[in-house]
C-alpha cells in the first residue's frame, strides 16, 4: 500500500517545496523499471517544472553511480511551456540513478519583474534593495571568485550617484547563471523518485553475432567439429564483421528419450541428440560435452577469440534431460505426476519426453533459484560475459529479474539476450525486468508496412528506453517462407535489412551464408536435416556463399557511427510498395546514410524517393551527391524527388550516404 | 528512493507469485494520484495479466471503501491478448481503493489441454487423476451445495465403466467457475499498489451553475440585494433549470485602497469596493458583510434553497484586504518588503495594493495552514457544501492537496471548484491533486477546430479520469468577443455548447440571459460598470431575456440521462466548418442524441451530416425519425448522409432525439 489516507502528513511534511516535478521521460511504469544505455551514451531527460504564482522556476538532474555518496549536477533548459531539458553521460558500466531538484529562481524572477516595473513607474528604490538582498544571500555561497563580481555588484546597485550604472549592475545578465549556481533555493523540491539506469558495455548496444554448431563439419576436422577446431575458423567470422560468436548448448547430451535426425522420436545408435536436451552421466550445466574438448580448450577458445574481437556467448537453457544429474539429486525441484514419474515438457497434444522443465516454484526454490545463478557464475569465471537465454518467457519471470539484477550487481558487464518469441506483452515485460537484449519479429516482418510500423513501434516509443531488439534474419528453429522461395537475393536482402535497421542483429551459419533453404517440410519453417539432430557438413569456399557480401555490410556498420544506435532512424516516402527507404544520420548531419531496398526478390522495382531536404538542410536547388557504397558508384540528386531503380540480381539495395556540395575559397566538392 | 539495489530481496521474498499484473487503466502517474467517480458511478478497469509459459491466468478486482477491513471482488474477463476487463460501482460518498490480484487458472488449462490430448491419443488416465487432484483442492473451499457438485464429478470422472461419462464430467464448462471461484490459487500475485478512487455526490458530476452577486438590484429591493431578497430570487433560479446558486465573497469588504467603479484606483464615497477585497473591522473570512443579512439570514438561505433542489456554493478568496483582521493578527502570515511594509499583490507592472496575498511558505505555515482550513470548516458547519475556490494556481499546491483531502476525509461530499485560468500543466495538476470541479478554456475556443480538439483531450485521453471540467461562457471576468459581437444569438448558441458538451457548466447572470455585451473599452473582456464594483440594476423581465430559452435547454439536460457523463460524448463529419456536429448517447442506444450547432451568429449555414449508422443499429434503407427537442418538430432521415440547414435567428441549432424504426404484430411506430 503505497499511497493512503494518512499521507496528508507526507503533505504536511513537504509544505516548503512549491515546485510540482512531473511527466519526466523517460520514466518506465512509473519508476518500477530501468532504462538502459551502454558506456558513454547520452541520458537526455525531459520534465515539466511548474509552481504557483508567477515566479519563474529552475533546476536541476542529479546522477549518480549507485553506491556513490554524491550527486553530479547538470543544468535543465527550459524549453518553454514547462517543459525543460537536459542531459549527461554515463562514463562507467552498471547501475546508475539519477532525479530531479527544482526551486524557485528568486533572482530571475526579480531581474524580468525589475524590467516590467521600469517600463511604467520609477520607484524601485524598494524593489534594489529587495535584489541586494538576494545577492547578499548567494555570496554566502559563492567561491572567492565570484563573491567578488557580486560584491562590487551590490556596490554598483547601491551607488547613489548614477541610476543607469545601479540598473544595468542590476540587470546584469551574467548574474543569471552565477545565482542559479550560487543564490539561495527557495521552496527547493526533490523528485519523490530515483530513477535507475542500467548501464551495458557498448557490446550490449552494437552487436553482430553469428550462431554456430561447433560441432559441424566445414571440412576442417576429422569427423566433427571441436572448439579447437572452432579456433580455426575464427578467421572466417571475423572476416565476414562479426563480434560476438554464439554456440548453442555445450554440455552433455541426455540419452534417454534422445531424438533422431529431422527430431525423429526414436534416436538410432549414432545419433548425437539435441544439444538442448542438456545432462548426462558425465555432467549438466557446468560440464562440457567430451567430443567437444575440455574446459581448459574452451577457456583456450574465449581467449583466442578475445583477441581477435570476438566474444563468445553461451546458450543458457534452464532445462534437464533425464539423465541431468539434478533429477537425481534434487528430484524435488521437478514436478511429480500422480503416476510419481517426472512431469516431462508438453504443449499439448506435443509432448517432449527428451525434456524435463524445472518447477521453479518448488518449496524449495531457493536453493534451486540459487544453483541456477550459480551456473551462470560458474561461465562468467570461464571467461564468458554473454548469455543467449533459452525461451525465458516459459520460466518464472521473478527469477529472471534476481538473478539478472543479482549477477549485474557483481559482474555488470554481463549481457542477457531474450530467446522469446511469445505474445507482444511478455517479450516487452522480459525487456523490462533485466534482459539486455531481446529476439523479435523481425524475422517475420517483411513487406514494408510490416517493417515500418515495427520499426517504428519499436524506435519511436519508450520501448527504446529499455527493449534493444536483436534481429535474426535466421535460426536453427526459423527458415522463414521469404528465405525459401526468395533465392540467395532474399538471403542478401533480409542480411541487409537485419544489419541495418538493428545495431544488434545475427545469423545462423554457415547455413545462412551459403544460403541454404531447404525445410523438412513444405509450410514448415524448420530445416531439412536440421543441424539441430545430426552433425551436419558444410563447404563454406562454395560458390553460392555471400559471405564477402555479409563483409561488406558489415564493414559499412562499424565504419559509420549512426549504425549503432536505434535513435537516428527514420522512414521516407517512397511511391512503390516493394521498395523500403530509410535513413541513419547523426544530429550534425556529418553522416547521412540513405537506404533503399528492393524487397522483392524476382523483379526490378523503380519509384521516386522524397526526401526532406530542409532536415539535411541541403538547398532545393542545388545539387548534392548519393554515394552507394555497396558497388562503389555515385549519381547527382537534385531537389527532393528522385529516381531510383533496383534490379534484385544486381544491386538488391542502395546504401547511400549523402554527399553535400561544398564551394570554399581554393576548391569546391562533395564533402560529409 | 523506492527502487534501490537492494530489491532483489523484495524480488526474492514474491518468489511464488506468477502472474505478471500490469498497465492497469485507470492509473494515474503511477499510482500517485486517485481518479474520480461520482455516487453510484460505474468503475470500468482494464489490465494486462499474463504468466510465463502455456498456462491459462485469471484475476480479480478487489475494492473497498477506505478504511473497511473486508474486500469485495469482482471477475476479471479476458478480452484476449493478454487483456482482461472488469468493473463496479461506488456506492458511497468518500475514498475507495482498488487493487488486482490474479493466479494461475489450473482447472482452465487442465481442461484445456484434456479436450488437445484427446485430440491426439487416449491415454489420459493419469491426467484425469490430476484433474481429481484440483476438484478435491476445491471442495475444501466450495460452500455445502458446490461441495456436492464436486464430489459427483469426481466420481463420474473416477468411474471405470464409462469413459464417455467421465470425459463428459470432467469437461463439464460449469466447473470452470466453480473451481475460478474455489479453486486453490495457484502462484496468486497481488498488486503493488492500492490505487484510490474519490468518490463525491452525483452534484460534482452534473451541475448548472448560477453566479449571481447577492446585492445586486434587480428591482425587488430597496437600493442592494440582501440574502432576504436572494430568497424570493430562487424560483426564477430554479424555473431555468440551474442546482447551484454561486455568490462571489459575503464578507466584509476592506476600505483602505478599495477600487471604485471601474476598476478605478480611488473609491468614491458611496463606492460598495469589489467582494474579492476581503476583511473588515466586522471581520475576515468568517464573518459576513453586514450588508447581506447576518449568519441566520445565511443559514435559513441555504436551507430555502437546498429544499428546492439548489447548493448554495461560496467563493473560497485566501487573500486579504490591508483592513483584515489577520493583517494584525498575525503579521507573520503576511511577506514583508524591505521597508517593512507588507507586501500586495503584484503581477508586475500591474499592483494591487487593495489585496495582500498570504505567505503559504511562511515560517507559521501549519498555524496559517490550520486557520484556512477552519474558514472551510466554519461554511460547511453553516451548510455549504460547495467552494469555488478562487486563483488556486497563485498559492501553495501542496496546501490544496493537504487542505482538500483533510476536509474529504471528515465531510466526503464537500466539493471544490478550481477557479484557475493559466497554463495547461497547472490546470491539469489543480484537479489531479483533489480539486472536484475545474474551470476551463471552454470560453475561448469557440471555433469547430478549437471545440472539437479540446473537447476530445478532455474527454478521450485520461484526463477524463481526474479532470471536471466546468464550462463558462460568461464570468465577471470575462466576457468574449464572440459575445460582444454576436448579439443574442451568440449567447444562445454558447449556452448550449456549455450545457451540452459538459455536464458541469455555468452562466454568471442576470448579466447572461440579459444578453448584456458592452465591454469597458474595445479589446477588452471586461464588462463595462462592472458588477464587481457596484450594485448593478437588472429588469429581468426584459424581453431581451432568454430564460425561457435557458430553461428549455436545461430541462432536456435533466430530462436525458446522456447528458450526465462526459465518457459518450463523439463528434461526427459535417461538411461546413460553421457546423459542428456532436452524439450523446448511451450503451443500450435507448437514449441517441445527435447536436447540431450553427457557430455562424449572422448567417445560415447548411451542410451534409455523416452518421455511423451501424454504430445505432440503424439499417442503411431504413427510414428514421429525427426529433428536434427545440422546437418539436421531426424529420424523416434515411442513409448515413442527411442535409441540415440552420438560420441563427430562428434555430441556432437542433438538438435532435433519433427514434428508430419499430415494426411489431400489433402496430408500428417509431421509437427510442
Amino acid at each position: 500500500m503505497i499511497y493512503t489516507i494518512k499521507e496528508t502528513d507526507r503533505i504536511l511534511k513537504e509544505g516548503n517545496g512549491r515546485v510540482i516535478i512531473e511527466n519526466i521521460v523517460p520514466e518506465i511504469d512509473g519508476g518500477r523499471f530501468p532504462i538502459k544505455r551502454v558506456l558513454k551514451e547520452n541520458v537526455s531527460i525531459n520534465v515539466d517544472l511548474f509552481t504557483d504564482g508567477h515566479n519563474l522556476v529552475c533546476g536541476k538532474i542529479l546522477y549518480r553511480y549507485i553506491g556513490d555518496s554524491e550527486w553530479s549536477s547538470v543544468d535543465l533548459i527550459s524549453l518553454g511551456n514547462d517543459v525543460f531539458e537536459g542531459g549527461f553521460y554515463v562514463k562507467k558500466v552498471g547501475i546508475w540513478e539519477y532525479t530531479i531538484i527544482a526551486w524557485i529562481d528568486e533572482f530571475a524572477t526579480w531581474q524580468r519583474d525589475l524590467k516590467k516595473r521600469l517600463s511604467v513607474d520609477a520607484d524601485i528604490i524598494i524593489d534594489l534593495q529587495i535584489g541586494v538582498e538576494l545577492l547578499k544571500a548567494g555570496i554566502k555561497n559563492a567561491p572567492e571568485r565570484i563573491k567578488n563580481k557580486l560584491k562590487k555588484t551590490i556596490v554598483l546597485i547601491n551607488n547613489k550617484k548614477s541610476k543607469v550604472k545601479s540598473l544595468n549592475a542590476a540587470l546584469d545578465t551574467d548574474l543569471l547563471k552565477i545565482m542559479y549556481e550560487y543564490g539561495k533555493r527557495k521552496n527547493l523540491s526533490v523528485y519523490e523518485k530515483n530513477l535507475q539506469i542500467i548501464v551495458d558495455p557498448e557490446i550490449a548496444g552494437f552487436s553482430a553475432w553469428y550462431e554456430m554448431f561447433p560441432r559441424g563439419n566445414w571440412g576442417d576436422c576429422k569427423s566433427k567439429g571441436t572448439f579447437k577446431t572452432v579456433e580455426k575458423r575464427l578467421n572466417y567470422i571475423k572476416n565476414m564483421g562479426f563480434n560476438v560468436l554464439y554456440f548453442p548448448p555445450i554440455h552433455p547430451i541426455g540419452i534417454e528419450f534422445r531424438k533422431g535426425k529431422n527430431n525423429a522420436v526414436k534416436a538410432k545408435k549414432n545419433d548425437v541428440g539435441s544439444p538442448w536436451a542438456i545432462g548426462g552421466i558425465s555432467g549438466g550445466h557446468k560440464s562440457i560435452l567430451t567430443e567437444l574438448g575440455t574446459i581448459k580448450d574452451f577457456e583456450g577458445l574465449v581467449k583466442k577469440a578475445k583477441k581477435k574481437g570476438i566474444h563468445i556467448a553461451l546458450d543458457l537453457a534452464y532445462q534437464c534431460s533425464p539423465d541431468h544429474p539434478y533429477v537425481k539429486e534434487h528430484p524435488e525441484w521437478f514436478k511429480k505426476r500422480p503416476d510419481n514419474t517426472i512431469q516431462y515438457a508438453e504443449n499439448p497434444p506435443k509432448k517432449y519426453q527428451d525434456i524435463y522443465p524445472i518447477d521453479f516454484s518448488t518449496k524449495k526454490w531457493k536453493e534451486l533459484w540459487e544453483e541456477l545463478k550459480s551456473i551462470v557464475l560458474f561461465w562468467i569465471d570461464k571467461g564468458v560475459t554473454i548469455f543467449r537465454v533459452d525461451n525465458p518467457h516459459t520460466k518464472s519471470l521473478s527469477f529472471w529479474e534476481w538473478m539478472i539484477k543479482s549477477i549485474k550487481e557483481e559482474y555488470p558487464e554481463t549481457i542477457f539476450l531474450a530467446e522469446a518469441f511469445t505474445r507482444p506483452k511478455m517479450m516487452y515485460r522480459l525487456a523490462k525486468l533485466g534482459f539486455s537484449q531481446s529476439y523479435t519479429y523481425f524475422t517475420w516482418r517483411n513487406t514494408k508496412w510490416e517493417l515500418t510500423s515495427y520499426l517504428n513501434d519499436l524506435t519511436k516509443t519508450d520501448k527504446i528506453e529499455y527493449y534493444r531488439p536483436n534481429f535474426w534474419p535466421n535460426t536453427p528453429d526459423i527458415l522463414h517462407e521469404y528465405l525459401q522461395v526468395g533465392g540467395p537475393e532474399a538471403f542478401k536482402i533480409r542480411f541487409i535489412l537485419a544489419a541495418l535497421l538493428s545495431p544488434n542483429y545475427g545469423i545462423y551459419g554457415p547455413v545462412f551464408e551459403l544460403t541454404e533453404n531447404t525445410p523438412v517440410k513444405t509450410g514448415s519453417e524448420e530445416y531439412l536435416n536440421s543441424e539441430k539432430y545430426e552433425i551436419s557438413k558444410w563447404d563454406i569456399n562454395a560458390p553460392e556463399s555471400i559471405s564477402s557480401f555479409i563483409s561488406k555490410i558489415n564493414k559499412i556498420r562499424n565504419d559509420n557511427e549512426v549504425f549503432k544506435s536505434n535513435r537516428n532512424l527514420e522512414f521516407f516516402e517512397i511511391n512503390n510498395e516493394n521498395l523500403l527507404c530509410f535513413a541513419k544520420y547523426n544530429d550534425d548531419l556529418s553522416e547521412v546514410h540513405l537506404i533503399i531496398v528492393n524487397l522483392d526478390t524476382n523483379w526490378t522495382q523503380s519509384g521516386w524517393v522524397q526526401l526532406p531536404l530542409d532536415k539535411f538542410k541541403i538547398p532545393q536547388n542545388e545539387q548534392y551527391q548519393v554515394f552507394d557504397q555497396l558497388n562503389n558508384k555515385y549519381y547527382f540528386w537534385k531537389g527532393n524527388r528522385n529516381y531510383v531503380e533496383l534490379a534484385p540480381k544486381e544491386t538488391p539495395a542502395h546504401i547511400f550516404k549523402i554527399k553535400r556540395f561544398q564551394r570554399t575559397e581554393k576548391n569546391f566538392d562533395y564533402y560529409v
